[in-house]
């Protein structure tokens, strides 16, 4: 709760805006967000891409990109952010996908993550590999989010943004 | 935890597919249907429409119905619910806007909701006030738009699909 707070107080502070796309978490990230009241200021939405089409459709992923991989791979998680930060307007995107199980898809195996954010300037990505249940999966790799926006947000001051 | 695998049982088995809009929930509806195994199958996709531009953007909500409701209003809801149902090519489109707090705006007093379901042939909507401090009502809120959900999914046949 302390992280979120400090996300959003940061972003206030610096009148900056962040938006997400969440796959595999299925939401509980920008619930998380959103928990934190006056989060609305900063916080513009998010997409739940849980389908091919979703993705396609929301985030303007295209098929190439998907086929393969069953919309989990760093090319998809870091488009997915560079995407919804363009659409939606904002400074920050954020994103996460991945397989929370209980079963694996086309080889990829069950805890298998991507998390990245983008600015204008460009985009980090992080692959993760996280044990335990679906859901405890879910939580973490939504946590393992919310740090990677706040290493983000803690760095910026107001010169960068220009 | 029942109710969302009878939900997901259901729509299965009638190969029925849903997505979700949520305003004040901020994705917390999509991540209890997201909780249960195979989900994926039944569930497209949601959108979390946090702000204006996200009600505008990417569920096509015009500005004059949003002008006097900061976005709270049957009217939305409805549209909210029928939109994802379109854009997202699913049997069910289900939506959840409303008020969580800590503060009212414009005269709405927290703790007002909107739920409201569609299929191809109408939308159902209800109005709910629901007490207590903001994560509460925000899962209540989630609970009672579940609960909508099921009391859809449970009437539907085969017949009444055609």
């Amino acid at each position: 709760m302390k992280l979120l707070q400090k996300i959003i107080h940061i972003l206030k502070e610096r009148k900056l805006t962040i938006s997400l796309a969440e796959s595999c978490t299925g939401g509980y990230t920008s619930y998380l967000l959103t928990k934190i009241p006056g989060s609305s200021a900063v916080f513009k939405g998010s997409v739940v891409v849980y389908s091919m089409e979703a993705k396609k459709i929301f985030l303007g992923i295209p098929h190439s990109l998907l086929k393969n991989t069953p919309g989990v791979s760093k090319d998809v998680c870091i488009m997915l952010a560079k995407n919804i930060r363009n659409i939606l307007s904002t400074d920050l995107g954020a994103s996460i996908v991945g397989f929370a199980g209980p079963t694996s898809k086309k080889g990829v195996p069950v805890g298998t993550i991507f998390i990245s954010i983008a600015d204008k300037n460009s985009a980090d990505v992080k692959k993760l590999i996280i044990k335990g249940d679906r859901d405890k999966i879910r939580k973490k790799a939504s946590n393992f989010l919310i740090r990677l926006i706040h290493n983000k947000v803690k760095k910026y001051n107001l010169k960068s943004l220009t």
